[in-house]
């Protein structure tokens, strides 16, 4: 963690340049209410200039054109992307084990661990398991047979990789997720259900950070399996044999039932309930809460339950704002229609 | 845990009266349909008084004004209050490690433990850790560096409370939750997702619950707040710098989006999903599976995905129960009008 | 696990015929599109036909009457139950701790523990706690004072099952699920929210499934009931008080709010939510995504939110798909009655 940084090593950090005194220092980000005066703020949205005026953070970092502040000013072509050069460089150390194996954790001979592992208090390895070079491992985490590690992975407190599951580099995965339960399969005869064996695995890509509480199901036979660069969420469920493509957002309390598939750079927005068996093509967004229950095109966008093209969405959604009126009208074109009609069959030429 | 209680001796805790025996004993407490002859049980719906009659509950606890009972009563102001009362009484001990911190727990030096700490197996406290007078941390708990805990904390078994995070006094947490996993925040640019650093925490307030399977996520900047004496359930996720305020009742499996708030006394049905970045006004209650795309005005309801106005949501609800007919009745009156249409292009005076 | 098997071995397995070469061999099982030619494969629907002229599988096990295979076929009755056997032949041992009791365990004097119960790291079961023959606890699993298991039960890593509470045969579940978590009760007076205590535990009878990271809690008093050969998946919650038949199946994220009641042969789809206190009948289906506010008859289906019969959400749904055109088809209505209402009062005879 850096102490403090001057404006001028700051627009340096960010390709940006400073508004104000170089050599001013801050020590600390914050939001435009919190910031104090030896803290760094950004603001972006047109809110934020009324919000800046009633600020106390001794500098904001800004883009290109966002206009005068009260403060000095970084400023810079891409606000949002400057703030994780910035957020990273006032981080405080990630905490972890030391390098090395923690007495209390218990590691089968036959467990292959590479250069540089930090294995924490109680954590678990099972036989034939490999742990990649630079792998960080907290306290608790269990490690199943033969499940491999690729290098530089971080496992949280307590997450769970059962048996023969794969994960690639750099793989971030939060605090009691378990990937490698077994599937959610019964083949159900006279109203029993016998467990369908799950005899399959689950392969995670490099560069996957996966949220606390999650749950990716083991797979039937094959594999369940992430690509790379996708991040998932808390609790969430991938269930069975579901794919998941490259570099997919999956949002919190997303279930993602059996053997459905999504393509590359897919969206799925929070709480959103995707069936099984249904194939989500790549570039696709899908609203929070939205209930999918069939496949959708390439690059399209979804809401709704049952979800439907986004677009279509918003305009029933609008009309059902005026369906309560549009009753009353019915009902008053009726009484109307009913009297041309009476009138009509009074008319002696009727 | 008391053995058993005369009715005088409920009804002096309860602030009531008996009506029958009043040196008569319960050794327990069960609802109508299960409470055998030496419990009690309670009754305050109309619905109630014809199961009483079946019932072979010792005695029945109720409000003034309810009526006969088939067996002794007691009567007092608050039922639902009084049962809190006569419920504790009869509680089991709550189990949990005796005070002491267990062999198997590791507790940093420079961590600072109060008196009658109870500390169970396998217990993990970080650097810099305060545990406040009288906590309770049952097995598996892990408290991070610097994370401080007031006085009268219970945690449940395997609860991680991250490092930087701060609670209150008399604070519950219950198993397998996570306080303090990084927020899901990622720059995308070109079709790739740079990690946002979280340089925050979470501060919980006094007197707070929290369920099983939560997950409380720290904040980028500032923190991610949890006002006194809210209480949250199960499987509940709560994003990174959401503020709840106090009082408040999150029901389980919600999903609170990023920095979004919460005003005090609000009421959030189970399963509710809260967009990013909106305001729930105090007093705001919001129904099960709402989906809220948007801030909430204080004191009022909301239903629905989209959420409505819970009267608005009622009449479109009721609405949408008249469609299908709507559409054939709009279907009939375009045939009568055509007719009348045609009649009138017929009239040689048009 | 069986390394390999000849065809007429899995034709003796599942009851069928070979069509094709008896004595090949198959060494595991596969998808049609991953199925490689020294695997099974198996085909049911439609689709399958033109997969399989891409599929190298070395045999597919199909039902009798799904035509011509371009590959050894096993013919049967019932290929979904015939998978069943031939994915339990070739599944490899269940990994687990051997029969003991590990070093690292902590086991109460006074539980008891049945024959050939499998006792893995770090478990810890308190007083009182009964574990019956042939049980297997994983690492970490914890068993609360007076808890009782029955035989054969197998509980995953971090399982916590709390006290007071009671299992019966062949129950298996899942990694960080709890079982008797205080339920979410509280008696709200001017704003501020006393606890309920719970004194009830949970009965889970046999034959039951419980997925990962799903929460049971306990009652407040009698008990919250699981019946014999239910199957729950990941992150489900049950309330406080719910009781739940027999033979139903709980699919992911679902949640039962408390005291609701669900008869036996009760399917619930994935993210479904139900309120408190009401009753599904024996035989219900409930969609997936839906939310139920009331209590449904027995044997119906049911979607929605919130939920109606299925076939009255099937055509409300289909009449929302109109709605927008039938708003522009009053408004048109409208003209046109305006226009006859027009010419009908400039008639000298109106």
């Amino acid at each position: 963690m850096t102490e403090s940084i001057t404006l001028a090593g700051i627009a340096s950090m960010v390709g940006g340049s400073v508004r104000g005194d170089e050599d001013a220092v801050v020590s600390g980000v914050a939001t435009i209410k919190a910031a104090g005066n030896d803290e760094l703020t950004w603001a972006s949205a047109p809110l934020h200039r009324a919000m800046l005026a009633d600020s106390s953070a001794g500098a904001v970092l800004i883009n290109d054109g966002f206009g005068d502040t009260p403060m000095p000013a970084i400023v810079c072509a891409d606000v949002d992307a400057a703030l994780v050069d910035v957020l990273g460089a006032f981080s405080p150390k990630t905490p972890g084990p030391p390098i090395g194996i923690h007495e209390t954790a218990i590691v089968a001979e036959s467990a292959t661990i590479g250069k540089n592992v930090a294995i924490g208090r109680q954590v678990i390895i099972d036989a034939g398991a490999v742990i990649g070079d630079n792998c960080v491992l907290h306290d608790g985490v269990v490690i199943g047979e033969g499940t491999t590690l690729g290098e530089s992975c971080r496992l949280w407190f307590y997450v769970v990789v059962r048996e023969g599951c794969s994960l690639g580099d750099r793989v971030t995965i939060h605090t009691h997720t378990v990937v490698g339960a077994d599937g959610f399969g019964y083949v159900s005869r006279s109203g029993t259900h016998r467990k369908i064996p799950h005899l399959g695995g689950v392969v995670i890509g490099n560069d996957v950070e996966i949220g606390a509480s999650t749950c990716i199901d083991r797979s039937k036979t094959d594999n369940t399996i992430i690509g790379d660069g996708t991040k998932i969420d808390n609790q969430v469920q991938v269930a069975h044999n579901v794919q998941i493509g490259k570099n997919c957002i999956v949002c919190a309390q997303v279930g993602i039932a059996g053997s459905t598939r999504l393509g590359d750079y897919v969206v799925v927005g929070g709480q959103a309930g995707l069936k099984d068996n249904i194939e989500i093509g790549s570039g696709v967004m899908l609203a929070a809460c939205a209930c999918v229950p069939s496949s959708i095109k390439p690059n399209t966008k979804a809401a709704g339950s049952p979800a439907v093209d986004y677009r279509q969405f918003l305009r029933e959604n609008a009309s059902i704002r005026r369906l309560p009126d549009l009753i009353n009208r019915v009902h008053e074109l009726t009484k109307r229609l009913n009297k041309l009609e009476c009138a009509a069959d009074d008319k002696p030429d009727s």
